[in-house]
């Protein structure tokens, strides 16, 4: 069995960004592969009606901390950043460019570094000036970078990923499709792992 | 330490239910007892504005089979109730009866039948007849029951327990409070035991 787990995330929710730092590894375990995905979740929120947890009162504050707690439980590197939440057009659509003009690796490496950018060091990755460095550091020129998020066929693509992933069910993120079975949270990858032991 | 657990439940929640299934045998691993305090969610998504995962569409979908699947993967057993999701304010103001006069070992166990009833036999725990026949298995009249759920005071505890969940920072259900620290979901229950193994 060879098929793709899609994996469906936003570079605003550090779930996602817990994901991404196990997602590969999960995956070649099983010998799969994993097709990242980058969606914009106010897109799919404005259309499911759902309240990003970080708004909702009293929830808020527990998530703030439980962001903290779990990143420490499996070891992961995270530091919440100054700008949280953010909206994540911009390096949405530079991913989406890139897995365009570069192809599918160099922009899950892309999206790697992102997360990593955000999470660990803070850096305000809604920033052209931030993005063409990540880019630069994967031999991508930072003209090519800029011309391609403000390309219209980017934007709409972009725009596109939202609502397919909502046609797949996609409702919040981190969110695997693994043959059809859908996996919400970081906090389902035992689940996850249990099916592809089993499939 | 011998610090109680604050077990914050609603019996209308299936991961409340799992969470029921496991919290006794987690806490005495840790030398801890377990308080079961039962509220009644809407009251508490009334002030936080929360919405329901059931009633989230799409989302809606995937918490149905997410129920399912999570019973599979931790082997509870499991049936999707008819009537669901419920009011339980019945069973709730039941137990709260049950503790002022049985005291709390009679309540949790009790709680424990609800839940039991509700998610594996199908029963319509809002009744009283259901009621009155697991209160039987615990040796308390039916009448005294009765009665109880329908005091004053007991109305009035049961309305106030929500209230002081919701201040103690109480947003969700399942909902651990251990030395102050809050868990929220099953599926921080991995989380709750090392912080028992460390405290």
């Amino acid at each position: 069995m060879s098929a793709e787990l899609e994996f469906y995330f936003d570079f605003s929710s550090p779930y996602a960004y817990f994901a991404a730092t196990r997602i590969d590894a999960l995956a070649a375990r099983h010998d799969r592969t994993v097709r990242w995905l980058p969606v914009l979740l106010p897109a799919i929120f404005k259309v499911t009606g759902n309240v990003p947890s970080p708004m909702v009162p009293i929830k808020g504050d527990y998530i703030l901390r439980d962001f903290e707690r779990t990143a420490r439980h499996h070891g992961i590197a995270y530091r919440k950043p100054e700008h949280f939440p953010i909206l994540t057009v911009t390096p949405g659509r530079a991913m989406t460019w890139i897995a365009a003009a570069h192809g599918p690796a160099q922009a899950a490496e892309f999206a790697r570094r992102v997360f990593s950018a955000y999470y660990t060091a803070g850096a305000d990755i809604r920033e052209l000036v931030v993005l063409s460095a990540i880019a630069a550091g994967l031999d991508i020129a930072p003209a090519a970078l800029e011309a391609g998020i403000q390309s219209d066929e980017v934007k709409e693509a972009f725009r596109l990923a939202s609502e397919t992933a909502l046609q797949r069910g996609v409702f919040g993120a981190p969110f695997v499709l693994a043959d059809g079975e859908p996996f919400w949270g970081f906090d389902r990858f035992e689940q996850l792992e249990s099916h592809l032991r089993g499939a």
